[in-house]
């Protein structure tokens, strides 16, 4: 169990968070002002060796379950981002128009695989495939909740046509596995855009304000019902009547919810709402033999603000620090791809069904940064540090480095033609290097080295002595 | 060795290089042109592959010298870039004015790196950094020469007030070992600015004119003597007696190069020139220490375009594929980290030698690709595929591919009710599977499975039968 980073290291945790705000004021006395944009951070090298972790281990995830991964630009043309996210794409980044073509920062990594495998067309119609990479979004920042402007996603997503429900079993048995990984207590929202559908229906919503709806729904959990109903009511131009009944579905929260929503008869007469139930119990079926059932938690005032879903939706919801929002979101689009693909010889639409889930890595990030004592972080993977006592011997330091180098040791020296035996101790210390080879003049006329284990704080000595033509097969031995 | 992709196997390398451009005549039929935009391309699961494999090995010999690694935004305020890199400038990429700061795509990873010591306040004076990361350019792409808009560079930098050329030097034998891991053939064209400017000033080159005579000699590598020759007189406005001055000096191709100035007593007498030829004459020293010294070739010619270097400045060049140009580059620049860093408290300038190399991947890939047998490449990790006979059995191939994930082992089986047993040995092969695990009524019934390693392609037989309990040990023991 672990504390939230606010209450457990507040200084250090805020100072790394906001460096480029208190930076600014420094920056500010002078002429340039010297920062990272706003919303967008550096990550120094220990934070790094956290975050490099972190991507590898959901890594190793998204491989075990058999994803190959792709690269795309950091840019798309702006027309294929454009109609994709509905409300949201005001926060898309575009490129200035220096000529060409016009341009924008992607806005998250699942619209660009979509343009991907139409650009296969249909050579690869089937396709597991993370990407981990970053995303663009022009968002007011809260860099303490790792939300910012420039993030990274670690995306998995199963593409292909495929009996139902099945891949949609996997994505979540990897969201589960993944959040498994750092350790972090969560459950998972679940809800079907289908389901949704049928129920605003049933309730009125005329067809074309389901989108409009859908967003103001999808609020619930930042705001009071009151607050979205008002919402629905005075903006979306809905009838109270029809808010209200809607209200009656969204706020239920019971786990027998199928069972409930099975014995409302005027909704089980709504092809889409049944459509979307029996999605969701065949799911269950499989999350079951996944024994991955137990996370999840149907709800049906989960909409997801983005276009693109068809079908089932979920957020993994982490329960250790308040406030921090989802930690992993996703669903299945089935009709994305078909927007970039085009039709086939006989005029029909080329589709690709997929279905996937996002890791909020950033948020993962910011759990991880609150239980590390960053300072103790090794950040460089230096396994000998080369030291001379007495007169400098640069000279006999460099060429010993390099048998080093060259043997595949990670191996530093000092780059001073005569530095002083205490610095040279203390960047072992600070940089914590294992061991130290030390060179004297003693050492040099009896072709000798002597070889320290920088970790042992007892009294050992000067180290041991060795031939310097056994060095190499000794320090491989204790390094391994 | 290994043969010029260009010849060896034409059609492929060239389908992948320009699969934006084939994939856009498809497109152009359709409403909407699906592309990624100009100069800029996806990389498949395969090529990934090529270009992970690519970047570990370099990661490798970076870590071995004690490199950290960081990470900045892909855009920079654009004051930070404007006034960095000389004529090139007009190569960067604007965001789009949204309100609020005015941003650039970086141009390089040096500019942000120098940033982000500078925002350190002198906390971080010393660092040896590598990242690996995408940079931006507003170029004329040629992808054959894997020359694009959008490209990832490896960078390594060394920071911190040292003892002259000791860095330098690690720097040119990190630049040797990393080429060397790929197997390329490649020599070291090595200058100094110092040297140049006390060369051009010898020479009668007037003050505000070196930078630029320094842009159009750094032509000479694609352009000859006579051209570069017009463009100083007729277009930088240098007199003919100058240029043909500099030219006895520039065009000079002797491997006794240094000798030969030292003997120039009108050189000699320029204090620019002999700390640039002490300068070169110390790093060669130690450069032999290093066993590098045999890769280098001082070349009077070599300019390097950007404003920001200071000392010695370096061009790897690859000796197999004509035309395809320097594949790593860098050198000292001594100002740059105080051009953002401010004043101390007295008023001095607060500065951060580095010296530094950047390893062109991009051209690198381009070799390596040409070596491949891309589609011999498997680019997914999975170990096992669970496999059904007869009844689908997709319930019990669920739970089976359960426990083998649960057990860390990469698993996949067919996301089908009940699948084709031909179509599942196809996916074996096809994404080259080393073992399957096949069940089927029988083995059902009598608590087994069968386990049949896919690579053997003698008659095996349907495999080994083993106890189902007993399954996960005995596919450890053959995957280790």
């Amino acid at each position: 169990m672990f504390k939230p980073f606010c209450t457990r290291r507040p200084l250090l945790s805020y100072q790394r968070l906001f460096s480029t705000s208190l930076q600014c004021k420094k920056a500010e006395r002078q002429a340039i002002l010297v920062k990272t944009p706003k919303g967008t951070r550096d990550y120094d090298d220990k934070e790094m060796v956290i975050r490099q972790d972190l991507f590898k281990s959901i890594t190793k995830v998204f491989q075990r379950h058999g994803a190959v991964t792709i690269d795309t630009p950091v840019f798309e043309l702006t027309e294929i981002l454009s109609g994709k996210y509905g409300e949201e794409s005001k926060l898309i980044y575009n490129l200035a128009d220096q000529g060409g073509e016009q341009c924008s920062l992607r806005y998250d990594l699942t619209v660009p695989f979509a343009r991907h495998l139409a650009m296969q067309g249909g050579k690869e119609a089937q396709m597991k495939r993370y990407q981990i990479a970053k995303v663009y979004r022009r968002d007011q920042p809260i860099m303490t909740k790792g939300r910012l402007r420039e993030f990274v996603q670690c995306d998995f997503d199963i593409a292909g046509q495929y009996d139902p429900m099945i891949p949609d079993a996997e994505v979540l048995k990897i969201v589960s596995d993944a959040l498994d990984t750092v350790k972090v207590p969560f459950y998972i929202k679940l809800n079907h855009r289908q389901l949704l559908d049928g129920l605003f229906q049933v309730c009125g919503v005329p067809q074309d304000q389901v989108r409009s709806i859908s967003a103001a729904i999808d609020k619930l959990d930042k705001m009071p019902w009151e607050d979205v109903k008002k919402e629905m009511v005075k903006e979306r131009g809905l009838s109270e009547q029809i808010a209200d009944r809607i209200g009656k579905y969204v706020l239920q929260q019971d786990s027998n919810i199928l069972d409930i929503l099975e014995k409302d008869e005027v909704l089980m007469q709504n092809e889409d709402a049944r459509k979307g139930i029996a999605d969701i119990k065949l799911l269950l079926d499989y999350l079951d033999i996944f024994q991955v059932k137990d996370r999840i938690r149907i709800d049906l005032s989960l909409a997801r603000g983005l276009d693109y879903y068809t079908g089932i939706i979920y957020e993994a919801i982490q329960t250790e620090v308040e406030g921090l929002g989802s930690i992993a979101a996703g669903g299945r689009y089935d009709n994305l791809v078909g927007m970039f693909a085009g039709t086939n010889k006989r005029g029909q639409p080329k589709t690709i069904p997929c279905v996937g889930a996002s890791i909020g890595v950033e948020r993962l990030f910011s759990l991880l940064m609150a239980r590390q004592d960053i300072d103790k972080v090794k950040s460089n993977a230096t396994q000998v540090y080369v030291i001379s006592v007495g007169d400098g011997l640069l000279r006999e330091r460099m060429q010993l480095v390099r048998e080093l180098w060259d043997a595949g040791i990670k191996a530093s020296f000092m780059f001073k033609n005569k530095p002083k035996l205490e610095k040279q101790w203390n960047v072992c210390e600070k940089e914590q290097i294992p061991f130290a080879i030390i060179i004297g003049k003693d050492e040099l006329d009896n072709g000798q080295v002597r070889i320290k284990d920088m970790r042992t704080k007892s009294n050992q000595g000067g180290g041991i002595t060795v031939a310097r033509k056994e060095m190499i097969d000794v320090l491989k031995d204790k390094l391994n």
